[in-house]
């Protein structure tokens, strides 16, 4: 796809009615990470990708299967090309797991505290074997891009996407915030995503983060036959 | 900056008035190449930057150095990552410098017959001083992007540039489709890039390349202080 998914809006989700068991005030933590995914993560990300396709209702455009995404994606180190953090959340504390700590990248934790617990539906299916009750909840992808203007790279994201029973709890804020200050530190110029331009919500959500939203550009693209008649063009 | 610049328009130069003695139907060959650049090229392509800036009319926003741009391009093998194909001029045919064939990418050569020769009034400022008379014409920057839908990677088209005098000859369809040309050949997905929506022109010239205009989305940008706010966000 081409543009970010309609991120989670950052306003807190109303309060739960009161009287109801599961709502004590700030009294269900989710714990949250972001931690550089690996070929490992390809399932999960697999079934990420379909879901926002779906949510896009473009699922007839979503053609990758994780084979493809094996064959294409983990090829260079982080940040280098094609690059993915992923988003876990536990209703435990993480284990200190050494291996997603890198050179590159140290996982981003947090602790977002919730009025009432998540009811995951897909626990099960994006239950990361390894660490007990830890989820998969979303995920980023982005690579470099570059600015002449500028004569400094940047990153571009392609997708921001968030399971649905997770949105509204500040994470794809923090997945973002985590590319651009990503950016920041490696001293590249900018940070840019593709919006769709109904979504008001998205974009003021984007707005607040600092980003603008440029009115004039529009996005060409080439694929398909249309791409293929080009092969021997020269 | 964001966007590929309006390219020359694939419509013909209009015949020039008869009588005049430069004016011979096809009878003035403009020998043109599409190489590789390389970091010798630095020079070339910060000027055609800027002049691509002034022709945007965001000069101001336009302040890549030399120094820039040779900290920050030539530092993978081409289409890794940034990529830069250069388009060069000549009266004569080239010499066959072997220095610009390569394992991954051979030179494009064209011979295009003009009614009349061209007049560069900055034939000096963009010779290249190994050849003669060869003089750096236009330039095409691009790297790697990803489609997750597609599970495969593409190219995004950051900047395509044909000084003024050499437009509407079809060096720009050249120089887009040989990177569409090089795309297709390496089995990527897609070939993007940005236009602006008031530029009838060249999106007619693109719609005509085989691309499609994607109406909803926008580009979102955070660049400057908004992105090192969030340097230390997490």
């Amino acid at each position: 796809m081409a543009a970010a998914a309609p991120p989670p809006s950052p306003t807190p989700a109303p309060s739960a009615p009161t009287g109801l068991s599961d709502s004590t005030p700030g009294g269900h933590p989710l714990f949250s990470r972001i931690r550089l995914a690996t070929p490992l993560d390809i399932p999960y990300i697999q079934k990420l990708i379909h879901q926002l396709a779906v949510f896009e209702k473009l699922a007839d455009l979503c053609t990758a299967t994780e084979s493809d995404l094996a064959s294409t994606l983990f090829k260079s180190p982080p940040f280098h090309s094609f690059t993915i953090f992923l988003l876990e959340v536990s209703s435990r504390p993480f284990e200190n797991d050494s291996a997603f700590h890198s050179q590159n990248f140290t996982p981003i934790e947090r602790i977002i505290n919730l009025d009432h617990s998540v009811s995951d539906p897909e626990a099960e299916a994006f239950a990361n074997g390894i660490n007990g009750d830890v989820v998969v909840a979303g995920f980023v992808l982005f690579f470099p891009s570059y600015s002449t203007f500028l004569g400094k790279p940047g990153f571009y994201v392609e997708d921001l996407f968030v399971r649905e029973c997770y949105r509204r709890k500040g994470l794809g804020k923090m997945l973002l915030s985590a590319v651009a200050s990503q950016a920041a530190r490696m001293g590249y110029g900018r940070v840019e995503w593709a919006v769709l331009d109904w979504n008001a919500n998205a974009i003021k959500f984007y707005e607040e983060m600092g980003a603008n939203v440029l009115p004039e550009r529009r996005i060409c693209r080439l694929t398909g036959p249309a791409l293929e008649a080009h092969r021997d063009a020269n």
